[in-house]
């Protein structure tokens, strides 16, 4: 991993460096805080991934919150290529079941997920701006492109837009859950395929 | 508290006390841990609740795990008196949307049950077969009341009772994230309620 830091500053200078550094350190974050949690992980141990001081670590992130902030937009940039904002509605919908199906080779992530929404719902929680803004964000995409389906006429009469919205960003949270406790026994993207399809007509 | 578990003592005899005392101490420890989570609530603060001493809260629940469990199982009753299993179908459905209700009254609890669902997914986690038990149990009695449904001819046609079952349990959690993050915008009773009539009819 640092042959292709070393690699990326020769080509590009010290600001491709450091960006390729940052991605780096996002990259063994992520997978410390998906193995033991949060809470548990150590700015040490992440250091310890990319080969680099603690010090050296907290140059570019100086705390760990500030770390579990950069993981989480840097994650969410897949989700957004996904759901862009200017898709066709049907694609930001399929977009949504091919995220579940993505979601489902990246169990260690989702239980992170899982439980960081879950803590940073109490407002002191590092997280807590950061899981306010994402939800804010997401049901505000959801809920244009369910107002789209209504002008194709693809929506079930007498369903809300901003409630097909809700719903549908509840389930898939809720699914990630009954997906942890059972991997064999649920599937993400079928379920939520399956609700979809319960309030839009697909073809 | 304590006068309470003297009065039950004095007048139904020893089992009575312990009873009581274990009732006194898993209502301190829901409170406790509801208000600081699980990882941050110490036995010595329960039991400081309840006015006993750590081994005297100790002979009756031998580790806090033990207690974690117990509390959750206390808490479930109210659930299962909700959903009863022998009930109306449409009653079922109906006690589902009251619990979100009541729900929206203890927020302490719903971030508490949220963030140990989420943790318990890993299987070396204490409540983690307790989890697992109580979403197939509930996943089944909503399945029994959605199949109910159909032999009433009010199921949607093409919905099967097995999927409306599971994301009813999805959409309820996934709301619950929601509305601890946005308390004022979420109403979980009214939304539970609209995806039940997506796919039931009611009247």
């Amino acid at each position: 991993m640092m042959e292709q830091v070393a690699a990326a500053s020769r080509k590009r200078g010290p600001y491709a460096k450091t960006k390729a550094t940052r991605a780096a350190i996002l990259d063994a974050a992520l997978d410390v805080f998906a193995r033991g949690g949060y809470r548990a992980g150590s700015i040490r141990d992440i250091a310890t991934a990319v080969g680099m001081s603690e010090a050296g670590l907290l140059h570019h992130f100086p705390t760990k919150s500030a770390l579990l902030e950069a993981v989480l937009e840097h994650r969410d940039e897949r989700s957004r290529e996904v759901l862009g904002d200017d898709a066709e509605p049907l694609a930001t919908l399929a977009g949504l079941v091919e995220l579940a199906r993505y979601n489902a080779s990246v169990p260690g992530v989702v239980a992170l997920y899982c439980t960081l929404s879950a803590e940073a719902t109490a407002p002191e929680h590092p997280a807590h701006e950061y899981f306010v803004r994402r939800y804010t964000e997401t049901v505000g995409i959801l809920e244009r492109a369910f107002d789209g389906c209504r002008e194709q006429g693809r929506l079930r009469e007498g369903t809300s837009a901003a409630s097909a919205a809700r719903q549908a960003v509840a389930v898939m949270d809720g699914l990630q859950v009954q997906w942890l406790l059972d991997p064999e026994g649920v599937d993400m993207a079928a379920e939520l395929d399956r609700f979809l399809r319960e309030v839009v007509e697909f073809d």
